[in-house]
């Protein structure tokens, strides 16, 4: 099934509740989709599902390779899942060895977050950066860092989780085992916790909505000041995260993705503006900021570029 | 001067107070220091100073380049100074031109903090690592990372600015622009500034001796609460600081140096567990905790190992 000679890659994004898959040209330009419910039971119904989806996106001319996103951390030389939190069939399972004869060609894998961040430089809101940092905003808050042009995984593949840097010492538990971490505040489950409790005893429009990210946002804009608050508060957790990225890295791009993102041009300028007041004057202006534009293909179109990149080493 | 046979560099570490210098051979042994007041009143007088430390180092049989170790922001490729808060008569100076040739050798130029990171990365704490950050403890925190064995400087060369990571939204104004920087709690004057208004009400060992760290952690480690709280809020500010580092590149080692560091391994092991707190448990078993080894010497011999790497490029 795997054609030397077919230029296209395989790209497969196993989320916590879907499998979302791909086949790519050399070009990033998506040549078919495909998107299910995953089967996470066991490890062999999931392999076996993978299979089938390797199978028909590859389709009778085949793919050169395959890449795999994962929503946990990934020991890149042999495609290992390290740990998979919300696919723990996978954990420990090195995706590089059996599965890659199963399918018959080379099986590349990498965090999705890095997978989106490779997808975004490639062709989206990151072109032109060679030191990057992509958040993902979703339930969890996740990053993948580019460096010189390159994913920087660090010693065990944990690079990127800016979502637990601590912003306040007495905040809630995280499941990190830490508290007050970025995502305890920024991630959905804290812009609703929060806008409950401030509904409690304020007047808002947000009253009778259904809560999320970017109804806040819109209400926000449409000022609403309860909804403002809220929105300043997540701004302002992620610009410690990102203000402690930029300090440390002197980056010069941030592209913000992930569901949260999708509120827009609103959030964002908070967020820099949050940002800007905790870094130099410099290290800000050395920063563009920018929404992600790949969306839903973020994830597989990513895959496939870990394929393309694992494939040229 | 400059002989090309002369296998020895010159390395100048600018102080906001002095100019220290060394010669240094390639394996980084010192075969002669120099130490004086910096004369820093205009770029003239601070120039002659530096060419007089030059020759005196270099002696007759000369030296093979110069690096120079500078309190503030370096472009590498030209060793132009950006700015350096503590020596502003060098904003903007290109050390790689006019004075190279004044003084007919190579001249390359980095931060301080990175060169002292190379010189604990080459001959003293962070031997063997190829991701780490140095640390520096002292009045201000800096920071020098590391990355697949080379300095990261970032778009502008301001990497490594951990002392500018926000711990309290709350905290006090930094001289950055922020508030409650690591800086305005784990720096000197924080140290000094906590530990008096503690005295003012409480009773402690402290009272009446010269507060500087050493001694705040040497009554701590004798059993003193109030200096166990200085210390630990110190610590829990690095934790914050040097958890977002680790959480965000998963690194293998951090190496405590400046003269906080001097205060030994009971800091060392507060800070290290303020760390622990903060970060996943595989990101905090990646990485060991060292303080420096070199103390006096990591800037002349950081500063000889820059030229050293800046002219193998």
């Amino acid at each position: 099934m795997g054609a030397p000679s077919t230029l296209r890659f395989v790209g497969l994004d196993i989320g916590g509740s879907f499998l979302k898959g791909a086949i790519v040209n050399p070009s990033g330009k998506v040549e078919g989709r495909l998107h299910e419910k995953v089967e996470k039971d066991s490890l062999e119904a999931l392999l076996a599902q993978l299979e089938r989806a390797v199978r028909t996106l590859a389709g009778p001319s085949g793919a050169r390779a395959v890449g795999v996103g994962i929503p946990g951390i990934v020991e890149q030389q042999s495609a290992r899942v390290f740990v998979a939190p919300n696919v723990p069939a996978l954990n420990g399972y090195a995706l590089g060895d059996d599965f890659s004869k199963r399918v018959g060609m080379p099986i590349f894998a990498d965090n999705d977050a890095n997978a989106a961040a490779l997808a975004e430089a490639w062709l989206g809101a990151g072109r032109g950066s060679g030191r990057q940092i992509f958040v993902s905003l979703g339930t969890g808050i996740g990053a993948g860092i580019i460096l010189d042009g390159h994913i920087w995984s660090g010693t065990s593949g944990y690079a990127g989780e800016i979502g637990h840097i601590q912003v306040d010492p007495k905040g809630l538990a995280c499941g990190c085992g830490s508290r007050g971490c970025v995502e305890t505040i920024a991630g959905i489950p804290g812009w609703i916790r929060r806008t409950q409790a401030a509904l409690e005893t304020r007047e808002s429009s947000l009253r009778g909505q259904e809560l999320e990210p970017k109804t806040i946002v819109a209400a926000a804009q449409a000022g609403d000041a309860v909804a403002l608050e809220i929105v300043d508060e997540s701004a302002d957790a992620l610009g410690v995260g990102i203000g402690a990225a930029l300090n440390l890295l002197n980056l010069d791009r941030v592209v913000l993705g992930g569901g949260v993102a999708a509120a827009g041009e609103f959030l964002l300028l908070r967020i820099a503006e949050a940002v800007r007041k905790r870094t130099f004057a410099q290290v800000y202006a050395d920063s563009a900021f920018k929404l992600a534009e790949l969306s839903g293909d973020a994830g597989v179109v990513g895959a496939a570029r870990v394929a393309i990149i694992g494939l040229s080493r």
